[in-house]
């Protein structure tokens, strides 16, 4: 196991529904030196990579991705969610089907912070059926920007999120994948490294 | 002028309305050097104060208090926006009118995560009405934590949330106060620190 999978062993909760509480760590209270431990992690797992910007989608990805900025030594930019259907020609727009909530919304970013000539590294914190996550890539194709890698702290591995974006052609790569939870008993599997 | 007053005369814009945009460097796309000489700044001023926790509110705050909590090596915890009223008991509870968006939200943060014997450093990036600082010192209280300080890294000095919390008590600390603003010439006039 790598220091993210012992964390979420010692501290992730398993609930029902296939539900990973991490929020004692990762996504409402943080442990920052954790959190850089995963910012050099993705610095490692991408440095054959040229960088010129990070993103990442509000709120939880903001204090990871901005600690990967850190290790690059560049910008991050945050797309922000909106229910607003009035937005200014300043903007690029998504659309993105939550799950969780049953609803659309839409993810915007400024025309001005992403750009044709960047080269971006995706960031967020969990990646289930992917919808977020095409929706970043949808704003960064928007720009003409080049997507050199997509990194993600937690995957659920028995999602189609990590499948379809992989089968698109990107360079994925997940700190953790989980391939099954078991709330009765706790247990975690995660996907072994050599299975990636 | 200091750094950060310095980076919002360079590269901030002002706009009618006294809106002042800052989105290139501190609230979309971050500019993580500044970030963390923030959070060293945060650090000197606070320094007599024994911190525990760092608290902020999702979502422009998190990145700018991931960096604070890492000066100080404690944890850092983020209330999140909620429209739901179906919070189950777990969670403390204030309610924050926004006066931009002309509705009223609830912020909410896990007991789990806001102990009676935490010592708060409540962060965040903009400071106008104060209604979402007193949300977050609200949630303190709940908590029966100590809020050691509050900083903030923009304050709009002519809108009257800084004063009235200064006057409730608390140590508040803005790294740049605008006391006024000029849309058609951009001029920005900020408070003396001597005035401070």
């Amino acid at each position: 196991m790598n220091f993210l999978e012992e964390r979420i062993v010692k501290d992730g909760v398993v609930k029902p529904g296939n539900v990973l509480k991490v929020d004692s760590f990762l996504n409402h209270q943080m442990d920052i030196a954790l959190i850089e431990e995963i910012g050099r992690e993705f610095k490692r797992r991408f440095s054959d990579k040229h960088i010129t910007k990070v993103m990442t989608i509000e709120a939880s990805g903001i204090g990871i991705a901005a600690f990967v900025a850190k290790e690059f030594g560049v910008p991050m930019v945050f797309a922000k969610k909106s229910k607003s259907i009035n937005i200014d020609g300043d903007m690029y727009v998504a659309e993105v089907e939550s799950f969780t909530h049953g609803n659309k919304n839409q993810v915007i970013v400024s025309k001005r912070f992403l750009l044709p000539g960047d080269h971006l590294l995706i960031i967020d914190d969990f990646l289930a059926n992917g919808c977020a996550l095409q929706g970043l890539i949808s704003l960064a194709e928007s720009a003409g920007a080049t997507i050199e890698g997509l990194g993600i702290v937690i995957e659920k591995g028995f999602q189609l999120g990590g499948k379809v974006i992989r089968n698109l052609g990107y360079k994925l790569e997940s700190l953790a994948i989980v391939d099954a939870m078991d709330a009765e008993t706790g247990a975690i599997t995660f996907r072994a490294q050599e299975e990636r």
